[in-house]
């Protein structure tokens, strides 16, 4: 421990840290006094406040704007096998108190006090993802401390994240425990899915809307459902696993579209389901002017607000998006919204949908707020922890309010 | 229709009525050329804006703030029997979608399209509470609309609101249908409960925490449980139903605390129960004293923010109890915080966890937010029907972050 460098924040920059943030921006560290440029990226260091007190361990990438990332409140805590071992645990008990079956996101990044690392569980096979110079600095000890605590038989480095070209990491695919195979196998809400782990989105699979899924089963049954940009089928393939009677896929992936197709026999639909390969918003367009009515709509899209700059254009992406959805809507339906936009706030999603509801004449109402799962937890300190959110409404055409 | 009196609204305060809200201030009219004094309360009068176009239906209090709610945004449909009947149904379609059972708040003020009604049902037994001059003005069309639609055996006005002073309304508590027994019988989540709807807070019972307390559920089996401001054991019975082994209430209220005893029995709870009467911050203070911890701990307390003025004093009430209540939690347990003021932000009592968590050296994880029921919905252009808020946080003590 004492052979750590130190790095000296300048005068208020400890600020955040005190706060409970876990991040240190590069202009927050006074760079005369310790600069930057002697560490390696990766290395770990103490982090002391402009009086030169000690306020614990970070890790370090001199190139990246976040410099900065705490590891520990404590200087006799770095990051080694024993803290992963003892804070994978803490984070396993945790999805084990929430799920009874072994499908969920095992590790989120810095609510897990684990910045920089995602691990997902599909049973005895994990998919990890590493976006930090930190983290893959510890790369063999994260692969030993899975291993120690969770026995998994194989583990996939999905290491292809935007995040890693920032960080200056090389960019890669690999089995690095046993055999992964081409889709792995998972459980949600009693459903069963197929889910590409090796060139699918992200991990492969999005655990985070789980509840909002099981939410969106309990007024399926029977009913005409839509799923627009559907992915693998997470909403549309359990909301036919509930009772929908008729399902419809819109996707501009085909192989996304397979995989939905290999998820209904999955679960052995008898319904009637539509595969529509192509643009969204055409496709939604041509079912307005066929008059095809849903009795819920789900509209999840992918992430319209990259960055901050976007947000303007990406709320109108929202608000049109939601307005086709919205009239597709069957009388007394549900409209199911979604959006993963960090940058779009819950409240301007509802505010779009208030606006759609004026202008096309609905009466809505809101039945449900939902956000991500607790295997995704929120820490209250670090606002980039949070980003999912679900809203429901009921949607009415003849309340002459 | 020809019949109804006109108000007409000053340049630009149609603007509120176009967003989608429901209200009219006493500012907003023209009182020039429509006097609001020619109206008695209740009345009803078409609403025009500045430039005389007609923009619908409202019920008028001349002697309020809020003299304007909005009925109809045609003025073909005044509020009159048929037209609580369709609300009604509409109403009751949402609710019947929503639950298998038949408890549940049936009409939800303005997000059902009824400012001023409250309708909670007990099975056959239908509780009601009215706050507007306009909605007491058709008390006769609701009773006889509810008896249409829903077919009661019992309906009681519990018309005691605060609300009801400020309309100039006398408050009352009675029978207008059948009889209606001391206490009544509810299902929640499948747990057994009695509430007393002639004296107890309210309608007697509170159905919008249903979604938040089942969510809870699932974390209690074999554990032990505090719940904070019990009032009839809403939380606590159904965490002893849902397996818990020991739960402790603390009330003020020494006959809500009667019910939940009888609550508890009626649930046949074998395990161990304490109930503490008295002031819940002495009570917590107590308990931290005599090194009790809690597995899950519910701090739901009543609304200490009741006017935008006590915002300030209401939020320091709110981190001082759960303040307490996070040092009850044992390592590894939950935070179960609730609020019922409409003044207090989720982000804020978000905020006050962060705060107590950096104090109390915890580290928490946010891994629900919860709102009201689908019985409570929300009117996305109408802020004052959002509410309740439920989050629970993981929170650990030995995480060294």
């Amino acid at each position: 421990m004492n052979k750590l460098s130190v790095i000296r924040l300048k005068g208020q920059s400890d600020r955040r840290l005190r706060a409970g943030h876990h991040w240190i921006y590069s202009n927050e560290v006074n760079t005369n006094a310790t600069p930057l440029k002697q560490f390696e990226p990766g290395d770990q260091v103490v982090v002391e406040n402009a009086q030169g007190k000690a306020l614990g361990i970070a890790t370090i990438n001199p190139n990246t704007l976040i410099c900065g990332r705490l590891i520990s409140r404590s200087v006799d805590t770095v990051l080694n096998k024993s803290t992963l071992v003892h804070r994978l645990k803490i984070a396993l008990s945790l999805r084990e108190s929430s799920y009874n079956t072994p499908y969920y996101r095992l590790v989120f990044g810095d609510a897990d006090g684990l910045s920089g690392l995602v691990v997902d569980r599909f049973a005895d096979i994990l998919v990890v993802q590493i976006s930090t110079a930190g983290m893959e600095r510890v790369k063999s000890e994260i692969i030993e401390a899975l291993q120690d605590v969770v026995k998994p038989v194989a583990i996939l480095m999905k290491n292809d994240g935007k995040m890693r070209n920032i960080e200056g990491l090389d960019t890669y695919v690999e089995e690095v425990v046993g055999t992964v195979p081409e889709v792995v196998y998972l459980q949600e809400n009693d459903t069963l899915f197929q889910a590409p782990v090796w060139d699918g989105q992200k991990t492969g699979w999005f655990y985070d809307h789980r509840e909002n899924r099981k939410t969106m089963q309990q007024y399926c049954a029977g009913k005409r459902v839509l799923d627009v940009f559907s992915y693998v089928g997470g909403w549309g393939v359990q909301a036919a696993a509930a009772g929908a009677t008729d399902v419809t896929f819109i996707d501009a992936s085909a192989p996304a579209l397979d995989h939905v197709e290999a998820n209904l026999a999955l679960n052995q639909f008898e319904g009637n389901s539509d595969l529509m390969n192509g643009d969204a918003f055409e496709a939604m367009q041509s079912l307005i002017e066929d008059k095809e009515r849903f009795d819920v709509v789900v509209m999840d899209p992918p992430a319209f607000i990259a960055r901050r700059k976007d947000i303007k254009a990406g709320e109108g992406a929202y608000h049109r998006a939601n307005q086709l959805a919205m009239r597709l809507v069957a009388k007394g339906g549900l409209l199911v919204t979604g959006s993963c936009s960090m940058h779009l706030a819950t409240d301007r999603l509802h505010d779009i949908i208030r606006s759609n509801s004026r202008q096309l004449e609905r009466f809505s109402q809101l039945i449900y707020r939902g956000t991500q799962a607790p295997d995704h937890p929120v820490h209250p300190a670090i606002e980039e922890t949070e980003y999912l959110k679900a809203l429901f409404y009921r949607v009415h055409n003849n309340m002459g309010l």
